[in-house]
């Protein structure tokens, strides 16, 4: 395997994120892989207190603008400052949530329109698109039952049922229209998932030598 | 005068924005205007909470796109929070830098292309303009000297000359194509400033009834 890559994890609030990090990053660590973790929003200073701005409860309603304008900064600056610098000198990056996050969270749980996210993704992104993107299919209600279990909710997790429908609704679309995008069923046994996203890694190494 | 009226004062550093805004205070008070008075970045707390980050030298450097969303992000909270509500109770608005400050900082200083501020601004102003603009005209280093007798640059008083030159160039040509942007030469004498602004806000209110 030549060139670093960019492989991310995604997927709504208790669908398992976590533990497929810990089963990536042990299948890096067996295939002599040098890679570095960043999560989104957050991997710098900055990012991370634009994170906690983000996903604290403040008196002040935050605006669907915002937020959005908030994730892309925190996104442009980990980019800038952690991602490309990795790329570059051939370490992969691991990533926990990246700009499919705002896709399915701002653009389908909060319906801002595609134009605004195209927009924000072109002065950001600029043609960046991870190597992998796994996302971790679940039933909201399903997860949100998980991540209550683990302690209070933040601002985002304390959306309303239907809004992290529309975002699982969303992932799922795009989803179906990327290759790029390989769905695991997270609903099922930990031993399946696991074994999922070990078969979607095995085949994303042999399909890139 | 019957809807409200929002009011921008613009400028470089030490260009004498406080002196103005002193002075259309009290033209507004004189002329029995309700009004409330903003600054940018800031006016809520989220957004005087990115103000400090876009101020505040940091260890990290912060991308110029970075920076742009944030000075956005923070102007979609106070337009949101602040400013539209205050309009629609026919509250007028006096702003220490709008938009404009973005257009000539980000856009000039920075040499963001135009096509980036625009998306920006469709998404976070939907239409929304200054009604009067007061532009301070100043050479930087005439507006530099002045500020940092005041006490110690933060990270944008701390850029280059010839960044403050791209920024001023900016604001004469954007001040040159608006006819709702004023500029008045604050290289002048305190009272002569002083008189261009009253007869700038007479010619305002005259044309207002």
């Amino acid at each position: 395997m030549t060139a670093a890559k960019f492989i991310v994890i995604e997927g709504l609030e208790g669908a398992g994120k976590s533990t497929a990090i810990a089963i990536c990053q042990q299948f890096l660590e067996q295939h002599k892989v040098d890679f570095i973790n960043v999560r989104e929003p957050g991997g710098t200073p900055i990012a991370e207190a634009l994170r906690t701005i983000v996903k604290d409860n403040h008196v002040e309603q935050i605006a669907s603008e915002t937020e959005l304008l908030l994730m892309y900064a925190a996104r442009s600056q980990l980019l800038h400052n952690v991602i490309r610098p990795a790329l570059a000198k051939g370490q992969w990056v691991l990533g926990d949530r990246h700009d499919l996050s705002s896709q399915a969270y701002q653009g389908g749980g909060r319906e801002i329109a595609a134009t605004t996210l195209d927009s924000l993704a072109n002065i950001v992104l600029k043609g960046l698109k991870p190597d992998l993107t796994i996302y971790l299919d679940i039933e909201p209600a399903v997860g949100l039952a998980r991540a209550k279990g683990r302690g209070e909710l933040d601002r985002i997790e304390q959306q309303a049922l239907s809004f992290f429908e529309r975002t699982r609704a969303r992932y799922l679309e795009l989803a179906n229209n990327d290759e790029r995008i390989k769905t695991v069923n997270a609903g099922q046994s930990m031993e399946l998932v696991h074994h999922d996203i070990i078969a979607v890694l095995e085949q994303f190494v042999k399909s890139n030598p």
